[in-house]
């Protein structure tokens, strides 16, 4: 059931316990609305404490390092910034059929929680955000930086297509309380790991164009992490790049994972359709930006990629 | 002498014919207070039209090509973004001494100007903004991309240290009004050519570390815009790379010019004077971002640099 931030703000009141689950290989978002949620509960007075299915990588260190979770028992249970139950990734089994409430920003969530209180926004702690105003608590420096990191990291650092004139405003006001935004920018935007680097060149040196240069392709491989000291956590802003080029209207990156399976995210332009193009292969997203998983062998998946973009290219040409 | 929005606004209104002027080298700061000047000026029904030393790039056709300039006859000279007459390049000589009005955002504007519109902002856009304002003129989608343009480049799309709450709710209420800032962000911070990705890997590929990691060095050479199709105008972000690099203090490129002589661009750490790096080499800068030109071979230049770098490293230390 969808309900409104009144109901959920209620919901929140109602309960002493809570237990804040975030997305499998964490993110800007998901961690800036757990660690918010944390604080705003710890302010209201209540116990909490959070969960993930996987490390949290270092560059986020100002959010967690003076986390303390508390004791908590029959938590009223949270997933924040979780579409699909499935994200939670290793946390699914135990939780996956027991979340009270799912606060979330995609469209296309499952609704998989009793209660999910959705908004198309460009980032989830957008609502995180308002909802805490809903709440009558004021924030700190710490729910700021949990904010500010969630909007920034989800928009780019306030470049992407699903800005808007919201997070601006939000972005100010943080701005004006205090917000340790230049630490973030600066963790976020421009330090780049040794390791990184090289897995970048290694990435970069497999880029492939297809249909007359409007779709780019990269693959990351699991030999790749190791020749390069890196891992998945720094997959990120390559994830970004074949969009980037000039004239690439489709850019994908398949990204092999330890157990040798391959998931694929999608960047598009404007009019081409993302989620399109992944739902054709078992998953979804965003208009911009999507993913898939479709189980298949290397070759096989390039295959149904690029026929499932083409589709989408033809499409918009009609 | 330093006059205030009102005065400024007066200004404006008791002439009629303008010639707005921008820095050689043009970027998004200049030209969007240029352009923006010109159609505010226009929707007042006076006169004008623009110069600048340099040719514009193509990546700002958005503001240029529904451009028309007017017959304008003994006019009212301003500078936009200009903090030093030597700054208008090659429109010096004639008009270095000649200007009416110069608006500014750089605290280290030398007051060539007759009178000086001089406020400490992230971007000159922002002070035209407000002018407009103060002017009783209503924004256009024109005017507002060239804003737009001018504060989402002078703060590297919002995540300098420079960035204020200002830059923020004027770009809010940008977007609330109509502004083409999708396309703009793609054109100013999203579009890579593959001439630049192909330069880039070739420079990346000379990536040395020194000093236990504290020190990192690129060099870029003739023969690599030969391969890469591409050329100097491309190399503007590969001159932050090495400084983004973690654990990095001192980030240094080395560029061959068409002539065979190398110059050489610093970027520090705070902590590091990037200009005192450069000085021992007979350049010079600002603390963070300097550069020089030792006319010397390769080789021995590298050694002078790495000598020069060493000397603020220990110096740092003690």
């Amino acid at each position: 059931m969808i309900i409104d931030k009144s109901t959920c703000a209620r919901l929140l009141s109602e309960n002493d316990n809570f237990l804040i689950l975030s997305h499998e290989h964490p993110d800007g978002d998901t961690l800036g609305c757990a660690f918010a949620m944390c604080e705003i509960l710890k302010i209201m007075g209540k116990k909490r404490a959070f969960k993930c299915a996987d490390a949290i990588t270092d560059d986020f260190c100002y959010l967690t390092e003076d986390f303390v979770a508390d004791d908590v028992e029959n938590p009223f249970i949270i997933a924040v910034d979780v579409a699909d139950k499935k994200l939670l990734g290793t946390l699914c089994e135990e939780y996956g059929d027991k979340i009270d409430l799912c606060i979330d920003h995609h469209m296309s969530n499952t609704l998989y929680a009793e209660k999910t209180l959705l908004e198309e926004r460009a980032a989830a702690c957008e609502v995180v955000y308002e909802l805490m105003n809903e709440l009558g608590v004021s924030s700190n420096r710490y729910i700021r930086n949990c904010i500010y990191t969630g909007i920034s990291t989800d928009t780019g650092c306030f470049r992407y297509q699903n800005m808007t004139s919201s997070v601006f405003k939000i972005a100010a006001r943080l701005m004006d309380d205090g917000v340790d935004s230049g630490m973030i920018n600066k963790l976020m935007f421009e330090t780049k790991s040794k390791s990184f680097l090289k897995l970048e060149m290694l990435a970069r040196e497999t880029l492939e164009y297809h249909f007359e240069g409007k779709c780019a392709i990269i693959t990351i491989t699991q030999d790749m992490y190791k020749n390069s000291g890196s891992d998945e956590s720094e997959c990120h802003p390559i994830t970004a790049l074949p969009r980037q080029i000039e004239g690439v209207l489709v850019g994908a990156v398949i990204k092999e994972a330890p157990n040798g399976e391959f998931s694929i995210s999608v960047r598009t332009e404007e009019g081409i359709d993302a989620s399109e193009i992944c739902a054709r292969l078992g998953g979804g997203g965003h208009k911009g930006a999507a993913g898939c998983r479709p189980g298949c062998p290397y070759d096989e998946l390039k295959v149904l990629l690029l026929d499932s973009i083409k589709k989408s290219l033809d499409g918009q040409k009609q």
